[in-house]
């Protein structure tokens, strides 16, 4: 908790460091999120999409998707004309696509409390977002270990401090050290207060959505989210998880309906490892994640049109041998690959990607893993880019190493992403034509006139000699993100937020937690 | 030096040892390098190449480009129409272009020992090839030291053990305990003899790379390479680096013109780190590049029109702020790609790539470097992947536990350039019929039928639960890589060779070594 002193203290600094970081970000424009300046990568033609997409129409017409313990979304889709047997609904061919089509934005806006932050989601913008879920937490000095809401409250500071994320993250990690039922409300809290960058609500239950709504209306004000008007900005985004294969349970159907009357976006996202909950082919795999995504996208649209949807999908292949999830193998980039090439082509934004791997350090592994998947996610398109900074495990770890390191890779993305500067500047005949053969081109009047701007710097990389490296302690890259982790949080400040709505979100989650019966737990 | 016994054992081990080899490659399918099956990733368009290749007409016609202590290649380009000013020379426009385009080979083969480890260069095809050029070497258990001829024949063993390194390589490490002017025989009789891939030729003095020739007449027999009838088969490929910016030195001239009279390819690089030896941008760095490929290119082809020449690049930005290179980093990805599609629109073959990075040791900095540069030479579509495996450092020291590491990605990137399979197995629609809602695909039909080639599987990854991890001693992906190379090692056994063959190749170097005057060093 902070107090009123701390408060102001950090509205008059924040908002200093703030333009700063704004400034610094992106080699000097103030960039919330990037602007994709490059081409597109297609690893499929329009015939083999059309392929995916004439199957993906079998797979919701014949064979159907389960929508459980929900009357209202069968009685939904019996009036959309779909086919309801029990709780099978199959769909005529295009139905969903049609209802997507009709309604859903290509584009939105996620507003954050500063609106420097807010960010676009969809075209050619990417935005970088932390992972999400861990129940652990590692570092070098203690090890891996459950996370707690103090592990939580680091890392929404540390993605608040990274130039290279755009976003605080939803389940940053699981703040195992609260009771389950209550625990979202502090999660929240930690978003709203220790950043002022957008953030992703609770899903775990329809009326932690409720209260996420209810605390995000207490921080925008009534102005912003007004359900009498209908005009209701969207301030979170929400991951709504199929439970494939082509399954929606009712926690996740009814955190999706809560979310879609307020007008929050929902990111519909096949969680796949293929081969146990998809066929062991891309193809195969790819044209299960369209159907689920479409039927899912199709279904908050029912709910209320024109409520925004991500087509998210996470994909993962297994080892055959031991059924354990592997990543940065080379068939669920060609998922990716090919599900953002869907996503486009249904003109809704896409959610993918991130920092994955399966080691349970912040080494090689971990490192070869998370770039496969971030270079592929870059290259594939991929607007919402979840699980980019910290991913150990296979997703049961959040590492304060692995989290400094990938947020260094996304910031080097944001640069690979902004394209070649084909101006006369970044053409530089007139360097060419000063140093000419055999000279070099450090002092030309070109380089000089450049320096501020040229080229890219890791912030975690050493690119010194052996011997100065050697003299600095050889140092390997884990042990260098581990300075960097605990230097950035010592000197991590708040964002300002007015006192009387940040006691007012206190007071909601008081009155809130006494409500349950384990109130003294 | 090998014994008859040995090679006799060799021989008939190897051959069985060879076969199986060869099935495993690949899913099963023999393959000495990989068949792209996957679009090329173009980052410019037909406008901003155009740009760059006009750009480089004009570096090439106002600035020229410097051939340093070469008599005769001034002379070769003043009546091929250049003008010629001391050692500066300035082509018409297009004449260089003209001049590879009339002549040098889209494709070529460069022939093995071995039939089946023979590779085509160029076209849709990619070659991995180990790194080249480290006078360090460095593993877990001795750290950094200088390398010996030891080594040297350890890192060809390696590649040819490996199934994902389709070459021998070159310099694969500096052997600094042989002296300097005879231990070009010694790594080209590794080459020759430890392995039956292809492999580079010496380039350090003419007189080297004429070696290098006659012991591959040896190696291949005169009706291979016959210079009375010039039907001279392709059998060595060669490093002949730019003296950036835009010179070329009599070293390297003097080894491309003995290797192009003889029909062996020279790889034409620009050596750059851009911001020192090319300007501070992308753009002005990929025009440079194009216009030293270029003009190194065309001057084989005076040499000997047909002659096969490569496009090659090897681009690092620096740290403005210390000089230093660094690697995997934004601008030197694009250039990559720009230098790609240049090749493409030129029909040449193309060489960059590699798994490249600055870090001293396998940790996380060298796989996140590594990854981010063999992603963007897969995407971008180099034929001759060169540094593919080993590179530490910025390339001064070759790592065993690097190679291994770098060799598990490759054989992942083999997987991914496969493309998607989108036959009918492919689309699996049967599974997902057979399988339907909320149930799993691992015990179908479909599943089991394609059991063997479903996904590919890292050797080096952990992707065991944290507990089972932790039981095997809590191993980091280097530690594993450690195992791996020593029980490589250890499981080696010889390529076959003709007895008389190798007999004469000892006795070329004896007689060879002996006429220096050094002789007794």
């Amino acid at each position: 908790m902070t107090t009123d002193g701390e408060v102001r203290r950090g509205r008059r600094r924040g908002a200093g460091r703030e333009a700063k970081r704004a400034r610094a970000a992106a080699g000097g424009i103030s960039q919330a999120y990037i602007k994709r300046k490059i081409p597109y990568y297609e690893i499929l033609n329009a015939e083999g999409l059309e392929i995916i997409e004439y199957n993906a129409d079998t797979i919701l017409e014949e064979i159907g998707i389960d929508f459980r313990d929900d009357a209202e979304a069968l009685e939904l889709w019996r009036a959309a004309g779909a086919d309801v047997q029990g709780e099978r609904v199959r769909f005529p061919r295009g139905l969903c696509r049609k209802l997507v089509q009709d309604s859903a934005p290509a584009i939105f806006t996620q507003h954050a409390r500063n609106p420097a932050n807010s960010v676009l989601i969809g075209g050619d913008n990417t935005v970088m977002v932390p992972a999400y879920g861990p129940p652990f937490v590692h570092d070098l000095d203690k090890g891996r270990r459950y996370a707690t809401i103090e592990d939580f409250q680091n890392f929404v500071k540390l993605a608040y401090m990274s130039k290279s994320l755009h976003h605080s993250g939803g389940t940053v990690c699981e703040p195992v050290d609260l009771p389950v039922n209550k625990r979202h409300f502090d999660m929240i809290y930690a978003h709203m207060r220790y950043s002022d960058k957008p953030f992703m609500g609770s899903v775990t239950a329809p009326e932690r959505a409720e209260d996420t709504v209810a605390m995000a209306r207490i921080l925008f004000g009534d102005d912003f989210i007004d359900p009498e008007t209908g005009q209701e900005k969207t301030v979170v985004v929400n991951l709504i998880n199929a439970n494939s294969p082509m399954t929606f349970d009712e926690t996740m159907l009814g955190a999706a309906k809560v979310y879609a009357r307020a007008n929050q976006a929902c990111v519909i996202s096949p969680f796949i490892l293929a081969g146990a909950m998809s066929p062991v082919t891309v193809a195969g795999t790819a044209a299960q994640i369209l159907a689920e995504a479409l039927a899912g996208m199709a279904f908050v649209q029912l709910i209320r049109p024109g409520a925004p949807v991500v087509f998210g999908t996470f994909a993962s292949s297994i080892s055959m041998q031991s059924g354990a999830p592997t990543f940065g193998s080379p068939e669920p980039a060609q998922v990716m690959y090919i599900a953002a090439s869907l996503a486009r082509r249904l003109g809704v934004p896409f959610r993918s990607g991130g920092g994955l791997c399966a080691s349970k350090l912040p080494d090689a592994q971990a490192a070869y893993e998370s770039a496969n998947t971030l270079q592929a996610a870059a290259m594939a398109g991929v607007n919402f880019m979840l699980h980019t900074a910290g991913w150990l495990e296979g997703g049961l770890a959040m590492g304060y190493e692995k989290f400094m390191m990938d947020a260094d890779q996304a910031s080097m993305l944001s640069v690979f992403l902004g394209g070649v500067d084909m101006s006369e500047n970044g053409q530089a005949m007139d360097a060419l034509r000063e140093v000419g053969p055999g000279n070099h081109f450090l002092g030309c009047a070109h380089t000089q006139a450049n320096f501020e701007s040229a080229f890219w710097r890791s912030e975690i990389s050493d690119n010194n000699s052996f011997e100065q490296w050697q003299s600095e302690g050889s140092l390997d890259a884990a042990q260098r993100a581990n300075i960097r982790w605990k230097s950035a949080l010592s000197s991590y400040e708040a964002p300002a937020i007015d006192i009387a709505v940040d006691e007012a979100l206190q007071e909601y989650i008081k009155v809130r937690k006494a409500a349950f019966a384990d109130a003294n737990y």
